[in-house]
């Protein structure tokens, strides 16, 4: 399809946050939407904008998806599980699935914009926050900076030796020299010395009251390991960079937003049953009870782990397809606690990290100085160990929040019992996800499978984060729904003029 | 002094944040504060809360020194040059003097804590936010990733050719070497490869739309020189690490906080003329017209330029280290515009650098998505050239707002013609500060202006952010104000006792 011809060209995201279909273009045709979570929503909105009749099917009570912000009152269903309901106080919030948005991201941050959401940074990296390797807590100031000091004085040592003499022009070696004692501390000696970034045993006081700076930690304390790999690598992965963002208020803001745009064409509580095709239109059997749609088109955003189980009329080759993705039961824990982290620690914000099977600990980034937050306890998502999120999900609940807790403690000392309203949310058991996402390689070479997933069947289009190259983000599923739409609107096209 | 004897034990900055001197300790006794800045406001508060009789004398027609917070309305004078007023519209401000709080500042952060002031963070990292050097700009996120990856590469060439064999344990030469994979992009050929973390040419889209990486830049484009090497440095240094705070609507709500706690006993528009001892007393001649005020002590919290040519009592020491201090004259300018690097550029807060005179652009952190915001176009304290601040300060006003709007061109291209109301303020030239800050080198040895500078004199004290080991920070002026307190409840307690 040549889709400038379409009045389409939007080759690159870099517009992207600019899409619209062309006004009317849908004019007297239908399309059924299967799923309300981001793509499915922006795909009814935008269908609709362009005056498509649209319906979206839901299974669940309420439309967000994965884009959920769990308050008090809201219930939390796991299959196998007894159910949980949250009690945080008014006001607090957790969001269980995305809870970040990177400032890249321009085509949800385009539809918040254009929504008037309001948007407040997301801390995602704080140098004060601890990281618990090894049985040992060491704020990530001090493995941050004493890392770049280690690996800058082997480097230093390898051009005053003149290993490198042969290899590289000499005034760049002299310019890198100076470079390594401004950037990585290391001396005229060779010798990389803490200087402060690392943080101090005694601060910089009044008068007479000099900082002193914490001596440098060992190569074996620093451990380059597998597990405190990703904790070093994080804040340069091109999605967690800075400026990082949020919703106020909770990030399910923002479906919330396409749903209140959408919401007399959104059916809930509406299970697919079945998805087969009459000629080139969709029949899409769906509950309560035993109803029918009919439509010109119809979207698909359902994972494929799910799509596997509903009867449809898919070809061989894309029933195949289904069964090869895999999807991450990740697990995220929250409590709401008085603020004692900023309180008698002083961290407003960011993420802690551990080998410990909870991972990660996530502090709120906004209302700083109020009495209560919640606090994310555990982010289990293979960030320190790829067993993890499998290990993890078969803990039951009451494990996932113990274990949480010793991690809190161990990050704050005696303050774990300041932790109430635990609740747990398990990716791999919640109906209607099954899974946080689709698991692919990232860049290219994505192979098969996901080849197979992108190929319309007939009047039916594939949409979701996992058809896409920004995976488990909104964002995915906002270009993904774009793109199904792009193949519909050239398919409604073709068959006006047919 | 046994500061435990006091009942004041309180050693390191770590439990500064509860600083209270005895209660009631002060009564009957008066001390006469020189300054409403930070310090003098601090020392007003905390004497007051043990009883002091205190008095506060202050030049300015409003408390607060340096931490100013410029609005619409504001007037701006500078010496020497045609006043200033600001007409940003309502809402909208401008941190003419500090703008952070370091999350590790505990005393001003316990302040704030104590009176309730909302915090809110300070983006103090943004990779998407520009570089300009040598005429070129990138995204910052290009040089912090390609520098890394370009010194990794060197790294792992030296231990690849088995250059450190000698000098490191072979276990460990392994780990760095695996680590050097994920932390900075070096594949076993020992090439650095940019994978994304340095952005891309083409943005990962929906369905098949791949990331493209940006290619890496070579050494000369990274360029590691003297210019260039603060900006790869900022984000490492103690204070300016994560979590970065501000005050929800200003700066100037800490000090406006502490102002309205003391407001009763501060004479504003009072310029200190005469600082002169009457046996243990001090007697202070001010105006407006020929006031005189007397006390049992004296807090004198005016940078040591000022003090320089106060008529004193003070002995030839004092006077000759009053001579010898450095005052920083940094010049920040600032913009009302709508809101273009959010919406055309993604870039929400966080700070740009540039080796033109301007050094560097601040954008705001708060109200993310407004239509307005205030820029900060320059901020000039030799972040990239120590001449910058005289030459800048030098400039007139007009050619400040051109150099600034020069330099959001070239990152912003076609749109700095949205740049308005522009107001420039050169530290050097504000009538009673002359200066930002003093500049003492940085860690130990400050020399003996530094500790000739600490001693009191008789009954009078002093306090400021240059007598501490935080200068130039909110933090380093509250506990200046601590220690000198500390002196002047000692000498209180010895002449009772006498």
């Amino acid at each position: 399809m040549a889709m400038e011809a379409l009045g389409l060209a939007m080759p690159t995201p870099a517009g992207a946050e600019n899409f619209q279909l062309p006004p009317s273009s849908g004019n007297g045709k239908s399309v059924v939407i299967l799923g309300a979570g981001i793509s499915g929503l922006i795909a009814a909105y935008e269908l609709g904008r362009a005056g498509y009749r649209v319906t979206v099917l839901e299974a669940r009570d309420r439309a967000g998806g994965r884009a959920w912000t769990v308050r008090g009152g809201d219930r939390i269903v796991q299959n196998g599980r007894a159910d949980q309901v949250a009690t945080f106080e008014k006001g607090l919030y957790f969001n269980a699935g995305p809870a970040r948005i990177p400032s890249t991201h321009r085509v949800i941050l385009g539809y918040a914009r254009q929504f008037g959401i309001a948007l407040e940074p997301f801390v995602n990296v704080n140098r004060s926050a601890g990281w618990d390797f090894g049985g040992k807590v060491q704020p990530e100031r001090r493995m941050v900076n004493d890392i770049r000091g280690h690996l800058g004085e082997l480097l230093a040592k390898a051009i005053d030796t003149h290993a490198l003499d042969q290899q590289v022009p000499k005034g760049e070696l002299e310019l890198i020299r100076q470079f390594l004692g401004p950037y990585a501390g290391v001396g005229p000696d060779g010798v990389y010395v803490p200087s402060g970034s690392s943080g101090h045993s005694v601060e910089g006081g009044g008068y007479t009251q000099e900082p002193k700076p914490l001596p440098r930690l060992s190569f074996k304390e620093l451990g380059p390991s597998p597990a405190v790999t990703l904790p070093y690598l994080f804040e340069h992965i091109y999605d967690m960079q800075s400026t990082m963002l949020q919703p106020v208020g909770g990030m399910d803001r923002i479906a919330k937003a396409f749903y209140e745009r959408v919401k007399p064409h959104v059916r809930l509580s509406s299970r697919v049953t079945a998805i087969r095709r009459i000629g080139n239109r969709v029949r899409i059997e769906h509950g309560p009870g035993k109803q029918v749609i009919t439509a010109d088109f119809a979207i698909v955003t359902l994972g494929a782990n799910l799509l596997d189980r509903i009867p449809n009329d898919f070809s061989p080759a894309k029933k195949a397809a289904f069964k090869g993705v895999a999807y991450l039961p990740s697990v995220k824990v929250a409590f709401e606690a008085p603020r004692f982290w900023e309180r008698d620690d002083f961290i407003y914000g960011g993420l802690a990290w551990t080998d410990r099977a909870n991972e990660n600990v996530i502090y709120p980034s906004d209302r700083f100085g109020a009495d209560k937050g919640v606090i994310v306890a555990a982010y289990v998502a293979g960030w320190t160990n790829n067993d993890n999120p499998q290990k993890f999900a078969a803990f039951s609940d009451a494990e996932r929040l113990r274990i949480s807790r010793e991690s809190v403690e161990a990050f704050h000392p005696g303050r774990s019992r300041l932790l109430a309203k635990g609740v747990a949310v398990g990716w791999g058991s919640i109906p209607y996800s099954e899974g946080v996402g689709a698991i692919w390689p990232g860049g290219g070479a994505r192979g098969p499978h996901y080849a197979e997933l992108l190929k319309p069947e007939g009047p039916i289009v594939f949409a979701g984060e996992h058809l896409s190259y920004q995976g488990l983000w909104q964002e995915g599923a906002a270009l993904s729904a774009h793109e199904a739409m792009k193949i519909v609107h050239a398919m409604a096209k073709d068959r006006a003029t047919a």
